[in-house]
């Protein structure tokens, strides 16, 4: 199969089931709704086991407080790991940050459960100062900072949505595959209920076969620079570089939708070789994504 | 005391010691270096435990391999405690992001210690097909990834230096709070060896009044919004707003030098009433740094 | 009249009608769209008597050619001059930047007359290699540059707006009428057709007192700093600081809306006293803003 | 001759004498210095006669009056034009941006001449409200505005310097000559006394072949995209596309040093085929600047 010339391996990407929360952080202006956004969703990929990211802007005008804000989304396999993970991050990343509200934006029809503010560090940070008002029309805590009162819903809505769809970017050279993955990176960032970090250069095999006890090694078959000394090397003879783009969101569908548009966009960079996915024989997780399929 | 007609509190800033890592990321352009600094000194803050932050930029002309880079660090208070850090950190937020590299930036003169990447999960990442290579005038592990080797030093130094250097802003309106604030940090962020986050809007004390086992919670006597119901509170009869500004460096007199130049820069600010600072009666390191005497 | 406790003056802004260009660039990212937007609107305001800027983004699944882009509107009271304007902006500001097109954004039902390519210095510098072709289900000039082909609408649209909508923010503090600014300007470029360049510093009243031949003057009767000098000043005894908006739009209706949303988003910031507008006894245009009438 | 492998052609730029107005644009925070900057240098390049971009950031602790700041030159061939250019874009571009300040920059034994700013719109616009105050060890002109005075030191100082120094990015895929038109453009914004506004995809040439009376128009010879339409196409086989760089300095030397950086930086991309520069038989200017003498 072919999309702009560019030939789509009829491969399958191994997703995972994992819990997700998604809140709106609003602030005074654009630029601290970014900074708080940015440090809420940072410090994760790699090994870490979260997944956390921007999904979209929001408008002052279609905010409750009619503030600027931003749609982040924190996620995590363990549904108990996920509820400490949202608060700790709300609580580090958000809290801390001038002016800023927090609102559950999560959709009623898509919530699974919710978790509640009460007892948790973020309520307990009020030291009885706290109370829950009504205002735009929540329910909220109210918790006085130095710099005024900082609101949050009571309750944050989560979802077991989808980590872990991905797809690889191999390129003929490094600064197209390297435009080709901002260019989709871009291109899911429009896609609703979905986020994806950054493109990654560093895919990863479970375990080790030198290192046994490694959790997570390179994959040396989708490395370039040695794949003359890989026997199953998986990389094209033309190609030079490859991008490892992993989407993770609220549904099958929405997933799908995005590394759709994420394919789509990568492959109008002339330099392009080669779209696949990786798996890991159900190993993972065993939610198979064949880009053929969502083509 | 007064600094551009502003009262300097005659207090001091309880400041304790920590470990800190000082390294320099690079990468084939500079967005690709904020993409990787942001992402590995995300997440911290509030009650994290973990303070990280970028330092300063770095030109191409000045960096070990001629490309541009930001040179960033990581705090922990124990020394075993911060090696993981360090390395998780670099492993997340700087491995998997395109095109980066990784080099010691603590200065010989400096270091305290070393944190071998030797059998981290760095290192272990390569699973036998990194090696260690000469290459600008140092010793580097050079680890195959997708997009081409990563190349990180052997080594990276640690030095004991000096965390939670403080000062509070406090004025008379939000917006000038928060220009001041942001005035403080843009001129800390000028100063060598030191990093600040961001302002913090939520001071807190060690400890909680009526939830007696929160770690922290909120520093009422500092919340402007709840001052007139506050019996000891430390608000001025003008202020509305106060934002701590949070110092760390590698030494004392670093540290010194940037909270100088922030507390500058925040009375240059019109509506900026007093500049004091937060300290605990010695329960959290003992370091004292009296404002008077830094200015 | 109040809003959020802010004084509205019962006053108008003297608005006067302009020809205004509405053009789309993308680009391969929103780095380049944004470089080329910049470029292309920059150089104007204070006495240019040149209006152009920033009215949106677009998303890639949005644009013609499905890549990122920005709208952006070039304004001028005449209408050959608009023309050439619009010609030249695009000229040096669009074509020299990489990777971008350029796309008719004016809607056909508000669209008074046409821009023709053919015969200015875009099509011109194809030197006879440009061609009109059929692509993105329009007619475009298909001209060959270094980097490839640069395309653009054969024509483009103009419609007779209105320029010089504005309002003044007057606050207590520097800090915070310079908030209230950014807020509103931020809010304005959500509305549709209009475009906001930024706050602007310098009131100006047409001609001088002492300088009899200048062109335009400060408004020293709106000048904070000076206001104890100025037997007619319009500031009021609390105000320290003062900025105007000036909104430009494609209809009376667009310039009203936009000015309605960005007064209510200045009023929010604690600090300011009141709203109102500038207007010139109808020596500029004529066209009446009345601020009670709007909000 | 090669660096990096990347074949560097044995040719000359042709360079042109063009007079410079260097100046220090200051603001409350870096933000409203660059939206200053940006517009203070915007809408030039392509077909415009003037030559202007931002130099470098200015520390606050580098600066006169002790906030962030940034280095922007205005450039013209002819000296009353550069006179009236630089006025203008002060007036237009700085005058009216929040809390804006300007120095002059030129450096005392590089001035050939000042420009006064009495009885130019600048000093005019105080409509004899202004005056001249000894501040920050200078002497200034002090102009009320809305949101407080506006400072400009009386004259500013202009140079004889070089223009149009060029080098052509000839890349095998249009990535990679982005690429390293970025790149290169990032490491010539790291020297002293020069700029660049942008890479440009617009290559061209003195008048045209087929339309007589055109200005300048496409140089067909440069344009990969009919390289095998053109006989005398000055495109490699393997090349895809091609960017010019083009620089601005006080001196052939910072001309040059910044061009050698510029193409080194180039050629660390992998996928640069071939360096190379433009001249016009002398026609332009008769600054010559070989490729070779200056690597």
């Amino acid at each position: 199969m072919k999309m702009n010339d560019v030939e789509i391996e009829d491969t399958f990407a191994e997703a995972f089931p994992m819990y997700f929360g998604r809140i709106l952080i609003t602030a005074v202006t654009k630029r601290w709704v970014l900074a708080s956004a940015q440090s809420a969703t940072g410090g994760v990929g790699g090994a870490s086991l979260i997944e956390a990211g921007i999904e979209c802007n929001v408008d002052s005008k279609d905010s409750p407080d009619g503030r600027p804000g931003c749609i982040i989304m924190v996620g995590r396999t363990k549904r108990k790991e996920l509820n400490r993970e949202l608060i700790a991050r709300i609580r580090n990343g958000v809290v801390p940050v001038p002016t800023t509200a927090t609102f559950n934006a999560m959709p009623e029809d898509l919530t699974d459960y919710f978790v509640e503010i009460r007892n948790t560090p973020i309520q307990l940070f009020g030291d009885g100062y706290e109370e829950i008002v009504d205002i735009y029309g929540r329910k909220m805590y109210k918790i006085p900072l130095m710099d005024g009162f900082y609101y949050i819903d009571t309750k944050l809505g989560v979802k077991k949505g989808v980590a872990g769809g991905n797809f690889l970017i191999m390129g003929r050279s490094p600064a197209a595959t390297l435009l080709a993955a901002e260019v989709a990176v871009k291109a899911i960032r429009e896609m609703p209920y979905v986020f994806i970090m950054r493109p990654a250069a560093s895919g990863s095999k479970v375990g080790g076969k030198t290192y046994r006890d490694a959790g997570s090694t390179t994959n040396e078959r989708y490395c370039a620079c040695i794949a003359e000394k890989i026997k199953d090397t998986r990389i094209p003879s033309d190609v030079r570089c490859v991008y490892e783009m992993i989407v993770n969101g609220l549904s099958m569908d929405s997933v799908k939708n995005a590394m759709k548009v994420g394919i789509k966009a990568a492959t109008t960079i002339e330099g392009i070789e080669k779209i696949t996915a990786v798996n890991f024989g159900g190993v993972l997780g065993g939610l198979k994504i064949n880009l053929h399929d969502i083509l």
